[in-house]
């Protein structure tokens, strides 16, 4: 048996995403079938989209921030009951045996296919052009049905507002993890770089370790909304502020989706600070070494997290009561909502409306 | 009273080392006297005095890999006696007071003017132009006689060959450093780029750390060299080597002392794998920053290395048995020899013969 499901895909590099009509397989032992409620909106979604990192297969239906109730499952699922309110990260599997799998690190998976991306999966192909997993492509959350692995579905706490909880699934995950890693606690220092999602969700998340956190922005009008969030803010390119912040950050978390600048930043890393970027999958201009040597200071970049740490950041925003900023919008805005991600003007994180697909599959 | 000892020095950018005069100041009380048997020659040296950083002060005597006995000391010297083979590296004073000179990490001294330099420093100016240490400008080991403050005086084990003991107070406590920080260990597999002198106490010190040694080099003459020190080899630009060892490596140290490409270093570390460049104080061109994030990988830099460090790597090679290979030559020569390292044709450390200092002396 299959189920019937629908969803927005998009056929080709510059085609918008349109409804497609799609079948999942029914739940396997360890599987669970999840009724999709909310899915956010991530900017590698379009990043995939428009296959900007050579590797999309059409079509490809995105959404790895995916919040649902569990209405189906195997035989031998022990970790979820139907009804349940779940969540779907960026991953639907891994390898299990190598290293990073052993260690807990499945997004470093070492496997054949390394990790299974909840959409546009298999990741890498084998040498011979085989995949593991038996599939050539996985379909996002930007869909009304999920089954997904138990082990890869995530507890939503109920302290958590619902239709928030989707964006923590990958924003909050990206920036908790380099943050847990490198070792953000109280009175850490920490500057962050960009001011969309995922900067809305660093600084909750380095507020609420305790951090002393400023935003830079190149938007002045986001100045407001940093004070807001109990940040200070320096608008990009100013030199003044930047040479008041010599050697200040412990470390500074850059959320920017694209190529940009890093040198600017690292002057103003103190001794052993960490520059991290987790969204620019490009590219990158040079750099002055001599600034790094000086510090022992380093460069790094950190991809999503763990399963794990996946749900301890849900756990650790619902303990500490914050959630991304979100503007919901029904699935058939995702095209004029994509427009607004790429201009970099919204601050917030867009969560599609699931239940807004019911019109689709009603046409 | 003074000190009337000798030394070489540059009087400018294009200026050939000459034998100059000078006076060092009698030993404060917990200073020490020595005189000079043997000083290393560093390519900073080079670049020192072809003020390539743009902070040289002329005249410029270099020399920061020196081994001399102590010939009189200070009254409230308690760690060194009159007679005692010791050593000073690349540090004469640090601050003593801020966040890294309190946690033994002096090398990235905050105070006001950083650390000492024992040549051309103080390396940084206050805002007001003064200096805390009350002298412009120090004269390195390319000289007689050095006074330098007890505390960064190192002791020389007597197991170490005494004329090659110099290099590693700094060729050695740069790449130590840095391995020990990032936990290189028995079985880590260390890469090493570029083969001169800190390239050969790299794999020196990695393979007495229980490390699985590959040297990169660009010289195909020194594959053998590699080999005799129990390390594996690629030549640089070799595209089929450097593909077999995708995903390689936890720890690659760049000994390169100049601007080069970091970029086709980052796929051969593993998840978690640290590339650190320790000899370019210089712009560096860009990389792409994808296979950074993939695997949680890291691009840093590292200086020398503590005080305490430099004591352990002296203990650790005297341990270990290991030194570094050199080539001693008399002081008239230090011009030539620059030349050949410059070119990078040399593999081993040059080492200066204080005892020709006595010609100029003479004349």
């Amino acid at each position: 048996m299959t189920i019937k499901a629908i969803g927005y895909a998009a056929s080709g590099k510059h085609a918008k995403l349109k409804p497609m009509q799609l079948e999942r397989q029914d739940p396997l032992p360890n599987e669970v079938q999840i009724a999709v409620l909310y899915c956010g909106v991530c900017h590698s979604d379009i990043h995939q989209c428009e296959n900007d990192w050579g590797n999309t297969v059409y079509p490809c239906m995105p959404g790895h921030e995916v919040v649902g109730r569990v209405v189906n499952k195997g035989s031998l699922v022990t970790k979820h009951a139907i009804g349940d309110l779940v969540g779907v990260g960026c991953m639907i599997d891994s390898c299990h045996e190598c290293a990073p799998c052993l260690a807990g690190d499945e997004q470093y998976c070492e496997g054949p296919n390394s990790w299974l991306a909840t959409y546009n999966g298999p990741m890498k192909q084998t040498k011979t052009g085989e995949n593991m997993y038996g599939r050539d492509n996985t379909f996002g959350g930007y869909s009304d049905q999920l089954v997904v692995r138990e082990d890869f579905v995530l507890k939503i706490p109920a302290a958590l507002p619902i239709e928030a909880a989707a964006p923590i699934l990958c924003a909050g995950v990206t920036t908790y993890s380099p943050m847990k890693h490198w070792g953000v606690k109280a009175g850490s220092k920490v500057g962050v770089v960009g001011f969309g999602g995922l900067g809305d969700m660093s600084v909750k998340i380095a507020r609420a370790m305790g951090a002393q956190v400023t935003v830079f922005t190149r938007d002045k009008d986001k100045v407001a909304e940093a004070h807001r969030l109990g940040a200070k803010s320096v608008v990009e390119g100013d030199d003044k502020a930047y040479a008041a912040l010599e050697g200040h950050f412990d470390f500074i978390i850059s959320t920017v989706p694209e190529k940009h600048e890093v040198d600017p930043f690292i002057p103003l890393l103190r001794h052993d600070g960490v520059f991290v970027a987790v969204g620019a999958l490009a590219p990158m201009p040079g750099w002055n070494h001599m600034n790094v040597i000086m510090g022992r200071k380093t460069i790094a970049g950190s991809l999503i997290g763990s399963i794990t740490e996946t749900q301890e950041v849900l756990d650790f925003c619902a303990e500490h009561r914050i959630a991304p900023d979100i503007q919901l919008i029904p699935i058939q805005e995702i095209n004029e909502a994509y427009k607004y991600v790429k201009s970099g003007d919204v601050r917030f994180r867009y969560v599609i409306d699931a239940a807004s697909l019911a019109e689709d599959k009603a046409a």
